[in-house]
């Protein structure tokens, strides 16, 4: 079944010598065709060898003494600078977390809830942060609206939805930026200045965006976007390793934003001990020790992708191999992209109208050495596609695909 | 200055053939003295080597696939139980945590706190579970008590003092099991007898233990010791890497406890992708995406230590060394020993009678290899022996400490 728009031109993409030697320090690229960087991204291999590194210089120095403090201190701060960087916002913004659910749950723990608040949500969110967002509501008393969201893939405004479900005692909109059901991009800087703007209001309204598809597929620019909490990965689009993530917290709700779950890493002590002071930039809302080496991993990771050129290069070629997909699917038999135009991003969401099972299907599509994931709502398998990802591997991924459900 | 039982014998301790082939597995003890074991554990080779096995298994098998899904849920299950086995209780009463301070805010976050509730804490604790305590305090009304134990250390009886402290309104006991300043190992089974037990509350007295320093190195029985929530790290005496700890809930507040920083790990989903339950075990408090690998280096740790003996044969073994420590540092002129009898586990805190700044000391001593920090409350400086340290290298750690101080 072809979609709509599929006699759109998509322009030729060629493979370069630089793209095929870009490749090279991704072993994991060797053996297969990888569209999962939505669920995990691929490490390259500066980003292991940093790791594995870091491990033997913590060994070599410590692991516990002034060297290795004073050194780990020193990486991290580069660490915070590079994510810093990437999502075009400045270090002190930045609290690690461990992944982007434990950056939604410091937001969503920080705010002095009262009771009747309401949390608006779209109806796209991940379990994860529908799981914490239950609790607040059982333990503050707050309620919670869902806006849908998922019918404006094709049609509609998701600006206009979301402020005609505002109300006088909504505090905060939770939402993705990059819907990781459907791909769908959300307007999100319209979105915040409607949320910020919203004049019922009793206080103003914050957004909390799950960044889990955004962080290292969009080019970003968060003092331009000016979400108030923007929580990420860095083992998803940006190919760290799993266990280092990141919260960024604009500047004028740091102050109003509550720890939680706390720790050491978040106060200064004096001389005594004692707790003299919370700490002044995101470092506020960690806690404790952390899988450190990993998060020279992820800083190596990032200077990889750099390598091969800036956010704004990457994206521009996720978004060109993104449409090259979604052609090539919307023109198979019985295939049906969730989007009748090509997507903004790297996530390509399709149905398969054929009597076969979508667990069996990319099963049996990771047996022939092709992965990626399906989603249960919508009923759908989703592809992803990175900067580096080859048309070759897309034109074997839906070769494959066409064949599998011929017969079906 | 010799302590009072400075004759007290201790037992020669040799060093066998066996000991000196098992420091082999450890390649940071090759090049120092090391005595931080309080701080991070030395990591062993086989731990490592899982460590890196493992990221090379997910970039060959996944990272994100049903093969490496399958198989991550094999090895953490397996993590689970060594965990368990370790601790004497079973794997569904540990829930994976960051580090110990996030399995002490999972359960300071886990209890339904009213106003002018009360928590009881000992004036010996860390920095890092104060800071979380201070702010349920702030957001629920909570008042805070603290009882003194740092003086029971040679005299008096730390459980007629946190008995004499608990009031009606107490709800919770936050205490460590081994001291992380002075080295003192509290009477837990007692305590937490006196406050299950306690009469007067409203409510069961619950009783959080901060186990950073108990975990890898007391012989333990969680079963047997009955506290409600005993928070640990994987980095510090287990020896594995930074970033994995976790949480013992006991199986009778299991249901009490409600989650707070809640994630995909915590929840089971139906096939429309809607939450349907919570994991009915440890997982329940879990969030989302964390080091796995490291987790399979911690399995790996723990394996390298049952090599060498059990628990109880290595904790029998850390106590002798820490007396024979213990024994040398008061035959010293000028050193004092804060406990006045051989330490029941395996820190050894003194002080220093020199016009030397400790942290100067505890540098000069790094630069001679010998790996030990300072503790700011009581001022003083710690050493910690594992089963492995050899009395030569507490010998040359003594030796330098006399003829660092012995000119000032």
């Amino acid at each position: 079944m072809n979609c709509e728009n599929s006699s759109l031109s998509i322009p030729k993409l060629s493979i370069s010598e630089k793209d095929i030697q870009h490749r090279q320090l991704f072993k994991g690229l060797e053996n297969k065709a990888y569209f999962n960087f939505g669920g995990q991204g691929i490490l390259p291999q500066p980003a292991l060898n940093a790791i594995v590194s870091a491990y033997e210089y913590l060994q070599e120095n410590g692991p516990f003494s002034f060297k290795v403090n004073a050194w780990l201190q020193q990486k991290l701060a580069k660490t915070r600078e590079a994510i810093a960087t990437e999502l075009g916002t400045t270090p002190e913004t930045i609290t690690f977390t461990e992944n982007v659910t434990a950056g939604c749950d410091i937001a969503l723990w920080g705010i002095d809830w009262q009771k009747d608040d309401r949390i608006l949500m779209t109806d796209c969110e991940h379990p994860g942060v529908i799981a914490t967002v239950g609790q607040i509501c059982q333990r503050f008393g707050v309620k919670v609206d869902i806006c849908p969201i998922l019918n404006t893939l094709n049609e509609g405004d998701s600006v206009k939805i979301i402020e005609a479900h505002l109300q006088p005692k909504t505090r905060l909109v939770v939402l993705s930026h990059l819907l990781w059901n459907t791909g769908q991009v959300l307007p999100l800087q319209e979105i915040v200045a409607v949320c910020h703007n919203y004049s019922n209001a009793r206080q103003q309204i914050r957004v909390l965006v799950d960044a889990a598809q955004s962080v290292g597929s969009l080019d970003l620019n968060l003092s331009e976007l000016q979400a108030d909490y923007y929580a990420f990965t860095g083992h998803k689009w940006l190919c760290g390793a799993g266990g280092v993530g990141g919260l960024y917290i604009r500047p004028e709700v740091f102050s109003l934003t509550l720890p939680s779950f706390s720790g050491w890493r978040a106060v200064n002590v004096n001389n005594r001990g004692e707790i003299s002071s919370w700490k002044e930039d995101g470092q506020k809302f960690e806690v404790a020790t952390s899988a450190y080496p990993q998060y020279l991993g992820l800083t190596a990771a990032i200077e990889t992708h750099r390598l091969w050129g800036t956010a704004t290069e990457r994206y521009q070629r996720i978004y060109q191999l993104s449409a090259y997909l979604w052609q090539k699917l919307t023109e198979i038999e019985r295939v049906e992209c969730l989007k009748d135009s090509p997507p903004e991003a790297g996530l390509v969401s399709f149905r398969v109208d054929a009597s076969i099972d979508y667990n069996k299907l990319a099963q049996l599509l990771e047996r022939q050495g092709l992965f990626l994931r399906t989603i249960a709502s919508p009923d759908c398998i989703r592809a992803c596609v990175h900067y580096f990802t080859l048309t070759t591997e897309i034109d074997r991924l839906v070769d494959s695909i066409d064949r599998l459900i011929k017969d079906r």
